[in-house]
């Protein structure tokens, strides 16, 4: 065992309670929730580790917790966010989403896996580092923002305003990574683009009873027609002139897909669904997956929802959804075309709210150095060699914090197929996280060894 | 001033008062709140009264409220229900659902209107004739149930039992009446037939985090999908087969409709919107709020609904839809038509749940005693002359109770067209509810001297 592994075991009950209590502060960016004492609680951990940390305001969301140590010829950032995303469904949570709970050699909490549990095993792991080593081999800067889950508004903003402080960075590890069904870790180098809108939908002055339904207009049905129009049930986005602007994969993006492993039976017995969209399988299932956008009500609601009946014509329906991007599609397009095709249809009652700013599509090159380093040290310490993603399916700023400024990135982290991300039970195992660390370790390693 | 009117009068204060205590105990028959405590309530209401009275069990619900009071040649029945609409949502009222606040001239209470309003002014009204007249001229049979809003599950079964009780009733003053835009009073003599069901779509087992959406099954899309083919965007329901058995309406129905004067500039105005359903207006337009069924979204919901974006592929999604049956459409026969149509058109995932046993169409002759004794004891009553409907646009518990025991019912109350009926800030005026009294005085000395 050698020095940072025998830290790493004098301090786990320690490395364990910090986890836990960062997870028990709640900090729902959505709701405003708890953001400040998030962002306290992370800068104190910084400079508890020592680095020249500050938090830098944003124009009216949460700070960035800021943070510098080590130096060397590289410099490697870690990208990571306290934010995390609504609780609800509370009823559905076998612990509470802020009592940070292990059972079964797992921690259970709301933002564990996305993204506090990377946030922590990063500072923990440069801690184990100092301490086995001494010192480290190049400079890391810590970019930990609290607006993540609410599509990084200010972080354009951010990242241009401190070009200065970011134009040394050599390369970004983005905030997460999973391991698969057959616990292979991924590393991903890219992510999908998104916009987030809502469309509203209002009929009289207030609630009536069902009866005047005859000749009154229902919002819920407008609402209903109005989504039946965005997409058919093949699941093809019907958005006039949507379709013109997806560029096809190329040769070289196709390859990629060749080399994923992806079990298909054993994530369909996970999901508990009996096929994929369109039956799909194979290439054609990851070329989905990863190459094609996507249209999805993440919310629906009008009228009575509780217990029982209630015979009562709504006023007001509105649907929750979001479009993952990619080439060359882009927010601002997206919502044009939108707007622009609901009202060729007759549908300009229908309101449609842009909740987020969008986030652009981005990738990095397989073959830069952060990739590789990533995949070495993946390689070096996992039990299950990596698999190589040419992009996420999910979304994140990776385009104003590195691609815009020519940084990088790759995605790696300590959560695994089933760790409930934006859903109750959310949650890491602890034998992950230990991992984590050693992976942290080896990255900053060779990392530190390796030209762009 | 009369003797009724003095003793009216001299009464005032209690009488509000019995209202707003009544108004104060919660029975939301859907949630299962409240409801033994109110029957209670009203039971020992009926029994100050001096009423024969007793609580009559239904099997696994709300039981009757049964009594009899007086004698004569002619038994007229007085249905209405102690049971109320769930008070959501909560935040839209301006005093609190049970706190059945007095405020310019109107009580505030779920369930004022619909209908303890009702109930309570027949209970006052009977006492105070027995206090002026000394003896009711006939014998009335009071019927209140308890799951008129969850459509009168138990009733049909509650009459079938009770034909003995019932065989002697002559006619019925059905729950409730309202004052239109003009303030003319409503005396309708029939109801739409309802039957209200839930559509639920399920997806993986779990919720997941939406970039997943590219390849596994959205449940709101699936909802959304089904329900656009149920109707379309000019109002006409789709359901396969459905027209063919609506009924066109007679000569005779139609010329009914004719004498309604019908104030749409006022009721647009009133509801805040600019028009009708299909731009309609005139006969036409009542045709439709009369003799056409009715599909309606009452309620829709999935995934994240809070404040915010929360970007979930959600696994479930419900829609509470009510539909208002006319002649010759059943609750059997809709629920039929719509799981066939479903399913021809590969909604198999789609499950319908009957959330209750749904009602027949019921229409009274417009000649019958009863109808002419109401129309005869508005016009003596209230300042504007009432306005005879040959049916309601809403539904109720009227075939087994009425119709199919040959008891001729009739329609009229105390509420007003601004009355909220199953919405936020549901009201009766005072002013209302006082010359609802007299009404019930007329009705009663008027029925009991005319045959059928």
């Amino acid at each position: 065992m050698d020095l940072f592994q025998q830290y790493v075991n004098a301090n786990r009950d320690r490395f364990v309670a910090e986890l836990q209590a960062l997870c028990r502060q709640p900090s729902v960016a959505a709701q405003n929730w708890g953001m400040k004492e998030t962002a306290e609680l992370v800068l104190a951990r910084l400079q508890k580790l020592g680095a020249q940390a500050r938090l830098i305001p944003v124009a009216g969301g949460a700070p960035v917790v800021y943070g510098e140590i080590g130096s060397g010829a590289r410099t490697l950032m870690f990208y990571n966010h306290y934010d995390v995303q609504p609780p609800e469904p509370l009823d559905l949570w076998e612990s509470g989403p802020w009592e940070a709970a292990i059972r079964d050699g797992k921690l259970f909490a709301r933002g564990v896996s996305d993204n506090k549990g990377n946030l922590m095993c990063r500072i923990q792991a440069v801690e184990a580092y100092l301490a086995a080593y001494g010192s480290l081999p190049l400079k890391i800067k810590f970019v930990f923002e609290g607006e993540e889950e609410i599509g990084s508004i200010h972080l354009p903003q951010f990242a241009q305003e401190n070009r200065a402080l970011l134009q040394d960075v050599d390369g970004c590890l983005w905030e997460a990574g999973y391991k698969d069904v057959n616990d292979r870790p991924n590393v991903s180098c890219g992510v999908k683009g998104i916009v987030y809108v809502e469309l509203h939908a209002r009929g009289a002055k207030r609630d009536l009873h069902s009866a005047m339904a005859a000749t009154v207009v229902n919002p819920a049905w407008r609402l209903t027609w109005a989504l039946a129009t965005l997409k058919d049930a093949n699941d093809t986005i019907l958005i006039d002139d949507y379709q013109q602007h997806v560029r096809p994969p190329t040769q070289a993006e196709m390859d990629a897909l060749a080399a994923i492993p992806y079990d298909e039976a054993k994530v369909k017995t996970d999901l508990g669904i009996p096929a994929f969209l369109r039956n799909l399988t194979g290439i054609e299932l990851l070329k989905k997956y990863l190459y094609e956008p996507t249209c999805t009500i993440c919310g629906l609601y009008a009228g009575y929802i509780g217990e029982g009946s209630k015979t009562v014509l709504p006023n007001h329906a509105f649907a929750k959804i979001d479009f993952r991007l990619v080439p060359n599609l882009s927010p601002d397009l997206v919502l044009d075309l939108l707007k622009k095709h609901l009202a060729r249809r007759g549908f300009d009652d229908i309101e449609v709210i842009l909740t987020e700013t969008g986030e652009e599509v981005a990738r990095s090159p397989l073959d830069s150095a952060i990739v590789r380093a990533a995949v070495d040290a993946a390689t070096a310490v996992y039990p299950t060699p990596p698999v190589l993603y040419p992009t996420m399916a999910g979304s994140g700023p990776m385009y104003p914090l590195c691609q815009a400024l020519g940084i990088p990135a790759v995605g790696a982290g300590v959560g695994w197929h089933d760790s409930r991300n934006h859903a109750p039970n959310e949650n890491i195992r602890l034998a992950d996280y230990f991992e984590g660390l050693e992976f942290i370790r080896e990255l900053i390693a060779r990392f530190s060894r390796l030209a762009n």
